[in-house]
């Protein structure tokens, strides 16, 4: 297809996939003539991830073209590419001195170990678990996390991980996770708090 | 205690607490000279209850002095004041004009109906669901949300809750709730991403 079908069927401007194209988030077409190209569905899938990690998932450019090397490189296992998407979509978040965040630290850490999940330990999910234990320790919150992390292992196994084609093309693969994480999320966290507002109303009227 | 014991104890700067005063988001303390004045317990809980609605839930002062008059207004039962702090915590989102909003808004409405929850018709949860289905179905996302409906039910009935002290102190309950939501929901999520991790790990390799 001609760049204006690619434009059109996509929902991105032309200058936008041109910016794209000079950027080499988006591959180039087959050139046809001089000033002709040829696209095809490779770089409508390629145009929907960069829109799902740029919109939903609101990643910056140079996070997005971290995230599609992963794609392109084809001998990165599809388990490391997923990888990369997904902690591209973690706060960065800087580790702290003191014993307050060693200690977090260590519960994280312990945590993982003892569910015997399968966590790298540069994962930057582990500091930003530690920086929320920090905060709950510091207001005297109660911090037993295990119930909540079961209930995550249920929901991940059981619900998010059937939506993922890992054996389909990369890009799609991505695109299901970045999405499901970001959207799923979402969603989740207003039920939640649903649920909040409806099972306090039960206990209050009891 | 006096002024400076209680910014000591709450870890709130003078100058601070003389502005949440003139502000009316603290009570006056009780005047026992021309220049003097005696706080007690009751004002440090509402420095903590300030501190977490500002710091955790991130909200403007406009909506913590809602939050407080709800606190302060005996006649409102426990639960409109703690459904005023959550509202208050509800990201707002504006009802959209089409086809697109009306069916997931009558999604959302019917799966709450479905689920029996006790939700008010006016929650903003309502819209900001509803928003998070338009965007689904807009990217071709199967918006089956009742598996996630279920999971959350079940965190909310046998976790969360477990941990607002409803028949406590005003101040107390709408901390906890405030908390709770905001930092567990944050830790909740780390932990959906770290399970997601492990889980396509383990897919992968089998």
């Amino acid at each position: 297809m001609r760049i204006s079908e690619l434009s059109a069927r996509s929902g991105v401007a032309i200058p936008t996939i041109k910016y794209y194209l000079r950027e080499g988030l988006l591959p180039q077409g087959r050139q046809t003539a001089a000033t002709r190209a040829e696209y095809d569905e490779s770089h409508l899938r390629r145009l929907r991830l960069i829109r799902s990690l740029l919109e939903v998932g609101r990643l910056p450019v140079a996070s997005i073209k971290k995230v599609v090397e992963a794609v392109e490189d084809e001998s990165l296992p599809v388990h490391q590419m997923l990888g990369t998407a997904h902690y591209a979509l973690s706060p960065a978040v800087e580790p702290e001195s003191g014993e307050d965040w060693r200690l977090a630290r260590d519960q994280v850490d312990r945590l993982i170990a003892d569910l015997g999940w399968n966590v790298t330990p540069q994962a930057p999910t582990r500091d930003e678990l530690a920086q929320t234990l920090v905060r709950m320790r510091q207001l005297g919150l109660s911090i037993d996390l295990a119930p909540y992390a079961e209930v995550a292992q249920k929901l991940v196994s059981e619900i998010d991980m059937d939506k993922i084609p890992f054996h389909g093309p990369r890009d799609a693969a991505v695109e299901a996770l970045v999405l499901g994480t970001v959207l799923y999320g979402r969603a989740f966290d207003a039920l939640r708090r649903m649920a909040q507002e409806s099972e306090s109303a039960r206990r209050l009227s009891e």
